[in-house]
């Protein structure tokens, strides 16, 4: 039995759990399911860095696996302990250390929630415009792990882009800066866009330092609504290629669209919307003229764009959309919810072909995603004590995969690889590209003490 | 004596040179004196990828050191040899393999010159937004080596920005990918973030995916001179606070103002002088406006904006002052020149201390920059043959570079590290992030046969 004795020497008696609760807690996320979930031994609540590095240095000494974890809202398994040992939460690091409005700067520990950084910046007129759609209940330290992005990655990229220095522990407890204040620098290796995506697994961010934007004074939005999905992915790739400075744009298909409909009880359609927003500080009319042209060629049904309360009304299907897809469900359960992404010009191609990977198999799936970066979010529905239904659900989320991968694009676009992607790592990258970050790992973390089991795959695929 | 026989056997006779020409030509760049430069004892031009791993694999074996050449513009000896051996000299591979407009993609081989890369992107209406000021004799390839960037960065980004894909070969000759053509992904680690930057000392790159953007549908731009450089700077960073969205914002030194008015005959005072230009698809004159207003607290001598070839002319003294600087140095010559970068807060701070470095110390320095990234270029100016004025300008030099990093910026924004900065990557990331770039060398290159003797400080350093 080992002993995690250390770990009340790192952070004293209130923040370490052994209990069932605690480990329970922190043995799965949003996208794991139970049967598959693994609880670690012990729990740790540090709140500095110097608790953080005691606790990674015992651990190392001890050859201890530590899975750090935040808000548990990641959907690859990615904080899910594949090897027991602890689970470093990073939740009680929700700091706002410092706002630096001269520089539109903000200085944050891990644990804080992504809302928290957009209203401590609201305050000085400003916003951290990558926040994914989980913001107000996911954690930026979460958000660097994973790359993670939002529906303003159209304009504004992904939170990668928006992370301009780190603090971080590596596997043995040493503390390292990676990055600058400056906005641009070629000093050296890139070591923060390194850390930044890798999952935990080279090293524990425990502060960052986030660019801000000025707020955009004019936003307006609505929603478009297409005979066929073909036309509305049509009209967004147009869009994207056209190069209308779009701040949103969100596809529903067409089962999404009839599920919210049947939830929050309107009289539109059951047809695929595509949901956008503008943000401008003067002229956002023109854009959204210059949008109402390129979207003409795909007839839409309808092209509503409003400011305010109207706009938010507009968007009403979109917000309610996961709430309408959880009611709807029943008995059914979505089976491995994620995403991927391809080139703009396949956007088309890979909607159209997810759609028949499901009808095919006779399976419903919902369909959605920031579509203006051609990310697609599926969601397939199957009934977990049918195991026939399960297995082909299984297929259709492999072949949409891999048919993202066929297409240029990636298995992943904001969630991460966790223990979910891992099969396709080798078909994305190749093996030698595989290889080159397993050398980083060893190099990095030569006992294999960071958050092991993830992103690579079995030494047989 | 090593036998370069392998080399003609990866490319042919006629891509393969040792005589002193060919050697002198690749010792040295814009940044490196004469007496400092040396030699490399075989150069190869190859013009595949297969090529670039076979000469990889025959150095590799026999533990020759290679250094990737390019066009040579380098300011920090990035791409001089520090152990003689070969030098891979990649401007043979210079085709532009394919534009996709319809995903603002052009894939490039790394010899091919930025401005080729945006003539070809003008044929479909985009542009390549990150060019460096250099980019009509400067390489796409030299471009990733040192994440460099242009005056367009405050409103684009840099140059590694908008790299989505890399092929690249390792020290063993071994062929990887790294990145991804979707225009995001997190799938593992960011293998082409860390090969951006990285000067040829983890892999050689041998075609690069490049992301475009539309070509904007208004230009407008001018100049405004201050009365002080504080004003300037003042004025600069303000507008960077405020969000004024500039697309190039360039200061000049009343020092460099003063010559390059003598230089081509104007009746412009020897004042600090701010240039601007504006990029949009409309409203331009309304974020013109934003802009004299902010400016306007600052109290400038002029505020002057036009379109087209008015435009141009308020632009000249700037388009002029490196001629201008050439022309008036006669025999004194700039001492390491290059960047520094500093936080936006900073910026005037920066400029002023980095004046009074040069007045106290009774030496001529031209300043100017993109100073909207806080990004200032100094050019201290000395007689070679004056030693103790060659002493005055090294610790000068130092100072400056030292107080960047002191008020949280870098040593070198947009020219690498090569070997002119070395000596301050410690001071800079602190040595357990050196430490930890060292450990990422060794385990990618650990023969270190790729451009050794770059980036990383002596031991004793």
């Amino acid at each position: 039995m080992t002993d995690y004795a250390f770990l009340t020497d790192a952070v004293g008696d209130d923040r370490v759990s052994v209990d069932e609760y605690a480990r329970d807690e922190h043995a799965g996320d949003w996208g794991t399911h139970p049967e598959d979930e693994v609880r670690p031994d012990a729990v740790v609540w540090p709140t500095t860095t110097e608790e953080v590095s005691a606790i990674l240095a015992g651990a190392h000494e001890r050859g201890i696996p530590v899975t750090p974890y935040a808000a548990g809202t990641g959907l690859e398994g990615n904080a899910v302990p594949a090897h027991e040992g602890i689970s470093l939460d990073t939740t009680r690091m929700n700091e706002i250390l410092d706002v630096r409005p001269e520089d539109l700067q903000v200085d944050v520990q891990p644990g804080v929630l992504g809302s928290a950084v957009d209203e401590a910046a609201a305050e000085h007129g400003l916003t951290f415009p990558p926040l994914p759609s989980s913001g107000d209940i996911s954690t930026v330290g979460g958000m660097i792990a994973t790359d993670a992005s939002g529906m303003q990655a159209v304009k504004y990229g992904v939170v990668g882009d928006w992370v301009l220095d780190l603090e971080a522990v590596l596997a043995d407890g040493t503390v390292i800066s990676a990055g600058s204040e400056a906005v641009k620098s070629s000093a050296g290796y890139n070591l923060k866009d390194l850390i930044v995506g890798s999952e935990g697994t080279l090293a524990v961010v425990t502060r960052a330092t986030l660019q801000l934007a000025g707020r955009p004074q004019q936003i307006r939005g609505g929603r478009a609504v297409f005979e066929t999905f073909e036309d509305a992915a049509g009209a967004i790739a147009d869009a994207i290629q056209s190069g209308v400075d779009v701040a949103k744009i969100e596809l529903l298909g067409s089962f999404a669209a009839e599920v919210a409909n049947e939830y929050v009880g309107t009289d539109l359609p059951d047809a695929p919307m595509v949901f956008v927003e503008f943000h401008a500080d003067h002229g956002v009319d023109e854009e959204i003229d210059f949008c109402r042209a390129v979207f003409a060629d795909y007839d839409p049904l309808s092209f509503e764009m409003a400011a305010d309360e109207e706009m938010a009304e507009l968007w009403e299907l979109r917000r309610e959309m996961a709430y309408a897809l959880d009611d709807y469900r029943e008995h059914l359960r979505p089976l491995h919810p994620g995403d991927v992404t391809v080139p703009i010009s396949a956007f088309p191609t890979i909607v159209r072909e997810a759609r028949e990977v499901a009808e095919d198999r006779d399976l419903p799936m919902a369909c959605y995603g920031h579509a203006g970066d051609g990310n697609l979010h599926y969601e397939i529905l199957v009934d977990p004590d049918d195991e026939e239904m399960v297995a082909r659900g299984e297929d259709a989320y492999e072949r949409i995969v891999e048919k993202a991968i066929e297409l240029g694009g990636t298995a992943t676009g904001e969630h991460g690889v966790g223990l979910g992607k891992r099969q396709f790592m080798n078909r994305e990258h190749g093996r030698d590209s595989v290889a080159v970050m397993r050398s980083i790992k060893d190099a990095l973390d030569p006992d294999g003490i960071l958050n092991p089991g993830k992103i690579f795959p079995d030494e047989s695929e």
